[in-house]
C-alpha cells in the first residue's frame, strides 16, 4: 500500500525527549517536514488523519531470532512472518542474531542468515554476530564483520548452555577485550551454565521431566550472579557490555550497580518478563506450561514485571525486546519426557509494544516519551542508526507507527500474525494499539490488514565506534593503564 | 555585539543525544536552519569559522541566587554582574530564587526579585519559588503564580536553617500535597536543621569558632537523612521531587533508591561539590577556610567528587547547577568570631560548564552528550522550556556557545566576571573553554571579551504540569487511591 | 508448686552458644549444679523428666505495656494476668514501659507504675521509662532513675503520636545525648507522626473511618524513613540505639546498614510481626479488623515475616518482643466509626516463644541457640541482667522453661490466660511447646495448669553502663572529638 | 614451665558473652574451678597475680600454613617455629590446610600433614582439607576424613590458580553438594582466577614484572565477584559456606548479603587486611613491595581496613586468621624478574591478637567480649570444639591468655618469634600485650620467654555436623525440594 508521499495530520508527536503536535510529511520513505498545518495541493499524496493519536517512531526490537534452529528445531517464524508480525504490532524494524556453532566460521554464517533474512523481510533488519568459542580466526573474524561491509556492531557471548554455545570466563574476558578493540559493543547471554546443566541432572534423576523442572533448573538468582559476574569482567577488560533478556530484579540490580560504578551497561527486559511470571510452569496442562519454556525463565517472583519496570523508569534498563524464538506445539513436545529438551523459546515481537504501554504508560510508571525510549530511540542510539530510526524528524526513515492510547485490545493467537497457533500473551487486555505502521514511508498494517511485500525491509548495517557506546572508553581506558614502578634491583 | 543574522560554519553540533556536523543559521535570535555547507549571499551576516570546535546549547544554571539578601549581607554579585560571569563561561540562562521571609508574601517578594533582575540580566533567566511557611494564604498565592502571567513551576523548601527558613514535615508534607495538585515542581533543601542547631551550639560551648566547626556541625549523613525523608514524603504525597545541591553520596544513593522505586525523583549536585571537598574548612588561613562556607558544606570525603559525576553519568543525578551566592571577604569576616555567622555561598555561574566538562568528559565518566544534558537540556526539559532552551534546533532559542574542548585554561579571580576578589576554583586548570557565547542570537562573549547590556536578557515564564516531571503523576494517582472496605457494624 | 530443690534428669540445655545433655540443680530460686547424672539422696526434692526435652532459659519479653493507660482506654492485661500469660507460654521475666505524660514528673510516674506492678506479678519484671517532652528537669530525673534505688537503665523516645507523645528532632537529639551521658540505652518507636496525623485527616476526610484506615495512615515506608532518621541522630549523639518493634523489611534495612557502619544499634521485631500481615486490616468483619490495631501496624507486604525471622538469623535484629498491650473489644468499639480512635494493641506475651520458634526453627532459619538468643540472652545481656537471666549457669536465677520442640499446639483465646477473648494467633498451629516454667526456681506452668501467686515476682533494677551496650562508647567518643584549628586571625 | 595447678588471681575474665572478676584455677590442663578468691593450701600450685588484666581463651586461628609447598618454595615458618610464634602471641591453637595436588590422594595427602605437624607443634593444632580436583574417588575420601579416626570437618576449594589449585564452578557445586551430605563445611579461597590469569598475561605484555603487578593482575573487584558466586552456589547447593581471607569491602559485603537472605555464612579477614592496605606494593624498594605478596592482596583502598572491622563489629563477618605462609626474602626473589613467580605468603600468626585489639578495641569498633568472639570463641563454635576451646569455663581446655589491655608493645622481626627475618607489621605499635600465654595448662610463654617442647601440642579431631554450622540445615533442605506437577500427558 504505497504512494510516494504522505502525510500525517493532526497527530501528536511523541520523541523520547517532547510531545508535540505537528503534521509529518512523508516523501519516497524519508520525513521531509515537520510543521504545523501542512498543506499539499495538486499532489498525490495519502493522508492520514491522526487527531487524538500519537505518531511514534516505529518499534525497534533489538533481540528477535527468525528461523533459528535450535535445539533440533527451527523456530516457526521466519523473517517473512516474523517481519509481518513486527510490523502488525507496531515494530519497523528488528535485530537478529546470528548463530555459527562452536568452531564454525563467523562468516559464513553471517551469509547464511543474510540469505534466509534479506529475501523475506518486510521491514527493516540488522544483525547481531553470537560468538560461541574463541580463536585468533575468531577474533579476525569478528574485526572483519565490523567492517561497513558486513555492518555487525556488535557481539553476544552466552554464559549458560554448556556444552554448546557456552563460553568459560577466560574466553569470555578475551572477547570483551576484543571487542573493546574494534569498538564492538559486547552482549551476554547471563545465567550460570555449570550449575544449570548439574541442576537439570538432578531434577532429571530426581523424577522430574516436566516444564516445572526447567524453572527450577535455572534459578534466577544464577542469573544475577552471572550478570554480576559479566559486569565484573567487561569492566576489567574495559568494554561496554549490554545484558540481554534481564528477567529478574537481582540481574537488573547488578546492572544498577554496575552503572552507579561508572560502567557502560545496558539492560534488556522483554516482553514476556514484563507481563508473565513463572507460575506458568507449574500448569497442570503440559502444552500450557511447555508454551513458556524459554531462558531464562519467567521469573518466580509475582512483583518482578513491576520492578523490571521500574528499573527501565529510572533508567538503570535502558530498552525493551522480546527474544521472539517461536516454536510450535509439535516442536515443544520434543520435551515431553525431558524438560532439558523441550525448544526454549516464546513470540513477543509482535505485542512488545502493547505490552510496554500496558505495563509501563497505562500503570503510571513511564511517560508516553519513556515509551518510545525504550522501545525505539534507545536501541537506535544503542546500534548506531540514530536519528536515521527512532525519531520522528526531518530526514528520518519514515518508520512511523499511528498510536492510539485510548483504544485496548485483546491479544490472541486467533489475530495475530506469527506462524503459530498459541500466544503467551493470550487474553490480555491491553491499552495501546497500532492502527497505522508505515516502514520505509509504505503503510505496511492499516485497519488490521497488511500491505506488506517479502524483501521490501532493507538489511541496515550497524557501524561500530557508536559515540553512545564509545564516546568515554578512550578516556577511560586512559584512566586505567598498569602503574610500573622503576626500581633498581 | 550583535547582528541579525549568524552563520556557524564548519562546527560539531552536539545536543544531548547527537553529535553531527552542520552548520547553524540564526536569525533574530531564533535559529532558522542547521544544514550542511549553509551558503548565505549577498545578506549582512556574522559568519563565526567552529572548525574543530564542539557547537553546543548555552548552559542554563537551574540554582542561582543573585543580589540575595541573607544573613544580613546581600550577595555581591547582582543579576547583572551574576549574568555577566554566566555568559562568559558558556551559560546563557538562569533560574533564582525568590525568597520570601516567613509571614510575608509570596506574590510580593515575587515582584521584588523581578524589580532587582529585569533592568540588570544580561540573558534569560527565570525564578523558583521558596516557601518558608505555611498557610492557607501561601498556598493560594502558589497556585496564582503558577499562571503564565507569573510564570513560576517550581516551589523550594528548607529542611535546615531552623527559625528562619525552616519548615517542619508537617509544613512540607502539606507544600509538597499543595505542589502535586497545582502541578508544580517541589525542591528542597535537604539537611536536618533541629540537628545542625544543636551541633552549632555544641561545638561553639567546646570552643570551636573557626570554618572548620561549619562542616563539623553539618555532618554529610544529616543530608542523606534529610534527602531520604524528603524522598519518603514526596512519595507520599504523590509530588515529584527535585534535590537542590546533591554534596554527599549518601544523598545522591538516597535519590536512585526512590528513582528505582519508581518515584519522579530529580537531584542536583553543583560545580562546586564536582570539584572540592572539605579539607579546605581546616585551612589555617580563616579567610581561605571561611571562602568555602557554604550548605550543605563540600563533602568531607575525597572521593565523593568522582561518586557525585558517577551518579549523574548513570543517570541517577541528572543536572548540574551552582547555588552560585557570592560574599566576599569583608562580608564573610561577619562570622570571624562564630562560625554560625559567616554568610553561606560561593561563586560557581562562570566556571560550571569547564569544570563539569573537566571532571567529567575529560575523566571519562561522561561523553560530550551527557555534558550538554546535565548543563542545559535537563534542565530546560524539567523547567517546561524545552526545546527552546537546551537544544540546537531549528526554531529554538539562539543560546550557544562554541566549545574549544581541546583548549585549557586556568581559573581565577584575576580573570573572572563575578563581582568578586576571590574564586573557590582558583588556579584550577580545565579542558573545555567557551570561545563564544551567543544569548538570544547576539554574541556576548567572543575573543574574552563581553558585549552586553544589562537588561537585554527576558524573563522566562516557567510553566506547570510539564510532561517531564508530571507526565506519569495522574497515573500513579489512580493507583495511590485509598482503599475503603464497606462493612455492617 | 514449690519445693526447695528441684531436679531436672535427662533433658538437653540449650543456651545462646551451646547445646549438651546435662541435669540441672535448683536451690532456693538459683541453680546450683549442671551436671551429668545428678543423684540427690535423702532429701526432698522435686524431680523432672526432661528426656527428649530441651531445658531452656526462661523468655525475656523486653517490651510489653501491661494495665497501660492509653487512647483513653486502659489495657486490660494487668500486671498479673499479663505476667500469668506470660508465664503460661514460657516467658519468665518482662521489661514493662512507664509511660508519663508530658508535662508529668517521670518519677512520679515510675512510682506510679511500681505501684501497680509489685503485687500483682507473678514473674520477674524491670522497667524502661518513656521521655514524652524535654526539660532539664527531665534530664535530672533521667539521671536519678539510673540508679541502682530505681533501676532504670533504658529510656524510650516516639518519633510518632504527634501531639501526645511525640517529640521532635531536636528534643530526641538532646534525649540522646543525655543518654549517652548516663550511659543509659536510648529506646525509639520510629514513624514518622506528623505524616501520620497528615494521612489520618485525608483518609477521614476521604470518608474512610475503618480499621483499613489504619494501615493506610501508617505506611510503612514512614517506618523505615524514621527509622534512618533516629540512627542517623543515634550516631550524631554517639549513643546506642534500640529500635522496638521493627515492622518493616525496610526499617531493618536501615538498623543493618547502621550497624554495618559502626555504630551500636539493636532491632526488636514483635512476635504479631514474626506471624501476620496487614491484610487483616482489610477484613469485612470490623472486630476481626480492629483486633490487629496496633503501631506501626502490620506490614502491607507478605513476605515481610520470613524477611524479619531472616535479619533476626544473620544478626542484623537482634532480639524478639511482644509489645503486648490487650484491649477487649468493647475497648476497641471506641473507635467504631473512626479508626484514629481505635485503642493500639494487641497480645503476644503469652505465645511469642512458640511463635518464634515456628517461624524460625521449625522453617530453618535459626537452630535452638538462636532462638534462645533471640528470645532470652540477648535481652538480658542488653538489659544488663546477664547471665543472671537468659541463661542456664550455675548460680543464675532458676528461670527456666522445659520445651518439647516435638509437640504441637494451637493457639486458641479458649486456652490462652489473657484477660481477653480473643488472640490475634487464633487457630494457628505451633511447633514447639512449654510444658514446664520455672520462675525463680518454683513450678508456675506444669501440665497446663498455672501454679501463681500474686507479687510472686520481683523488680529487677537494670543498672545503666552496661558492656554489652556501652563497651565502645567511650572509645568511639575520641574518633569524635570536634576538631579545631588555631588560627591567627 | 609446667607445674599440674596453676591458679590465676585477680584477673578480669572475659568471655564472648562476659566480662567478670573471678579466680581461675587449672590443673593437669584443664579449667577446674573458677570462683572469686580461690585460696589453694598445702598445695604446689603456681600462682599467677592477673590484676588490671584480662584473662581470655587463647587465640584461635583458624588458617595458616605451616611449612606449606607452595609455588616451587617450602614456607619458612614449619610447625614448631610456627606454633612458637602463635604462643608468643596469645595463640594456642592453630588450623592447618593439607593441600593435595590435583590427582592425589586426599588421605595420602592427610599422613603427609599429620607426619610433619604431630611432632613439631607447640601447642594444639587441627586440620582443614584442600580440594583441588573432583572425582568419585574424592568424594569417597572426604567422606572418610570427617570420620573422628581423621577429624576433618571442613575443606577448602580455590576458584583462583587456574592451572593448579582452582576448580571449575561444576565442580565446586558438585564439592558443595557433598559438603552438605557429609555435613561439612565448605571453605573457600574466592577470585576469579580466569581473569587473574589473563591480567597476569596482560602486564607482563606490558612489560610489568615487579610487585606491583601483582595487585594489579588481581583487582578487588574479582574476590568479590568469586565471593557473590560461592555464596549462590553454596546457596544453590544448601551448603554452609566460609570464606577465607576476606579481603575487600566488596567481599564483606557479598557475604553480609547472602548471610541476610538467611544463608549460613561465615566471613574471615585476616590480620594483614585489618592492618594494612596495598599502596606497599608500590614500593620502590624490590623486597619491601615482595613481602606483602599474598593473595588476594592487600586492598587498593585504605579505608577497607577499618570497614572490615565494621563487618566483624556488626557481626557480618565473624571472625579472624592469618592465612599464615612464610617465605624469606631469598624465596621471594625467585619473582625478581616476574612477579607472578613470587611465592604468595606473609605473617602473621604470632601479631594477630594484638593486631585485632589495636584496630577493633582501642579504636572503638569492638569490646573486649567481641575480640575474645572474633580470635577465639566463633573459630571453635565453627570448626565444633566449643568449648572445650573458645571458652574459660569449668571444664575447658587450659588454653589461656593473661592480657594486658594498657600495654604497648611495638612489632618488629628483631623480637618475634618467626623463622623470619622480616615482619609485615613491622614498627606498628600496638596496645595489647600477651604477657602470660597458657597451652594445655603449661605456661609456655611468660615475660618474654618461651617454655616449649616440640610435639608437645595435640592434634584435635575436628568433627563433622556442628550445632554452629549445620543446626538449620536440615530443616533449610525440606523448604528447598523439588516440586513435582502430576500430570496427564
Amino acid at each position: 500500500m504505497s504512494s510516494n508521499k504522505i502525510l500525517i495530520k493532526n497527530g501528536t508527536i511523541v520523541n523520547d525527549d517532547l510531545i508535540k503536535k505537528a503534521d509529518v510529511l512523508i516523501n519516497n520513505g524519508i520525513i521531509i517536514a515537520i510543521e504545523d498545518n501542512i498543506e499539499i495541493k495538486n499532489e498525490q499524496v495519502e493522508i492520514i488523519d491522526a487527531k487524538d493519536k500519537l505518531v511514534i517512531p516505529g518499534g525497534i526490537d533489538p533481540h528477535t531470532h527468525m528461523e533459528m534452529p535450535f535445539m533440533g528445531q527451527v523456530a516457526v517464524d521466519d523473517f517473512f512472518t516474523g517481519t509481518r508480525a513486527a510490523v502488525s504490532g507496531g515494530t519497523t524494524m528488528i535485530i537478529d542474531f546470528v548463530v555459527p556453532t562452536k568452531n564454525a566460521s563467523l562468516i559464513e554464517a553471517y551469509h547464511t542468515w543474510r540469505s534466509w533474512a534479506d529475501p523475506k523481510v518486510v521491514c527493516d533488519y540488522g544483525l547481531s554476530m553470537c560468538v560461541t568459542w574463541w580463536s585468533d580466526k575468531v577474533a579476525e573474524e569478528m574485526t572483519k564483520l565490523t567492517s561497513p561491509e558486513y555492518g555487525i556492531n556488535s557481539f553476544k557471548f552466552f554464559l549458560a548452555y554448556k556444552n554448546s554455545l557456552m563460553v568459560d570466563d577466560g574466553e569470555f574476558y578475551k572477547g570483551l577485550k576484543h571487542c573493546s578493540k574494534i569498538k564492538a559493543l559486547a552482549r551476554v547471554h547471563a545465567e550460570n551454565g555449570h550449575i544449570i546443566d548439574e541442576k537439570q541432572k538432578e531434577l532429571l534423576e530426581y523424577g522430574i521431566t516436566g516444564p516445572e523442572g526447567h524453572i527450577q533448573s535455572r534459578p534466577e538468582e544464577i542469573e544475577a550472579e552471572a550478570v554480576n559476574r559479566a559486569c565484573c569482567l567487561a569492566d576489567q577488560a574495559n568494554c561496554p557490555l549490554y545484558v540481554v533478556h534481564v528477567m529478574s530484579k537481582g540481574a537488573a540490580d547488578e546492572i544498577a550497580t554496575a552503572r552507579m560504578n561508572g560502567q557502560v551497561v545496558f539492560g534488556e527486559p522483554i516482553a514476556a518478563g514484563l507481563a508473565l511470571d513463572g507460575k506458568v510452569y507449574y500448569n497442570k496442562d503440559w502444552e500450557m506450561a511447555a508454551r513458556y519454556v524459554m531462558s531464562p525463565p519467567l521469573s518466580r517472583k509475582e512483583e518482578t514485571k513491576v520492578e523490571l519496570m521500574k528499573m527501565l523508569a529510572s533508567g538503570q534498563l535502558q530498552l525493551t525486546a522480546t527474544d521472539n524464538c517461536t516454536f510450535n506445539c509439535q516442536q515443544k513436545k520434543v520435551g515431553l519426557n525431558d524438560f532439558t529438551k523441550i525448544p526454549n523459546g516464546i513470540n513477543g515481537v509482535e505485542d512488545r509494544m502493547s505490552i510496554v504501554w500496558e505495563k509501563g504508560v497505562e500503570s503510571g510508571l513511564i511517560d508516553a516519551m519513556k515509551f518510545v525510549s525504550i522501545t525505539s530511540s534507545e536501541a537506535a542510539k544503542i546500534f548506531n542508526i540514530y536519528p536515521k530510526k527512532g525519531r520522528i524528524s526531518v530526514g528520518s526513515d519514515a518508520d512511523i507507527v499511528i498510536w492510539n492510547p485510548h483504544k485496548t485490545r485483546t491479544i490472541s493467537a486467533s489475530t495475530h500474525h506469527h506462524n503459530l497457533k498459541t500466544n503467551v500473551f493470550e487474553g490480555m487486555i491491553v491499552h495501546g494499539v497500532p492502527e497505522i505502521t508505515i516502514s520505509r514511508g509504505n503503510i505496511v498494517w492499516k485497519e488490521e490488514k497488511l500491505y506488506i511485500e517479502p524483501g521490501s525491509g532493507k538489511f541496515i548495517p550497524l557501524l561500530p565506534n557508536c559515540n553512545h557506546v564509545f564516546g568515554t572508553m578512550n578516556k577511560k581506558a586512559n584512566t586505567k593503564k598498569p602503574i610500573s614502578i622503576n626500581r633498581n634491583i
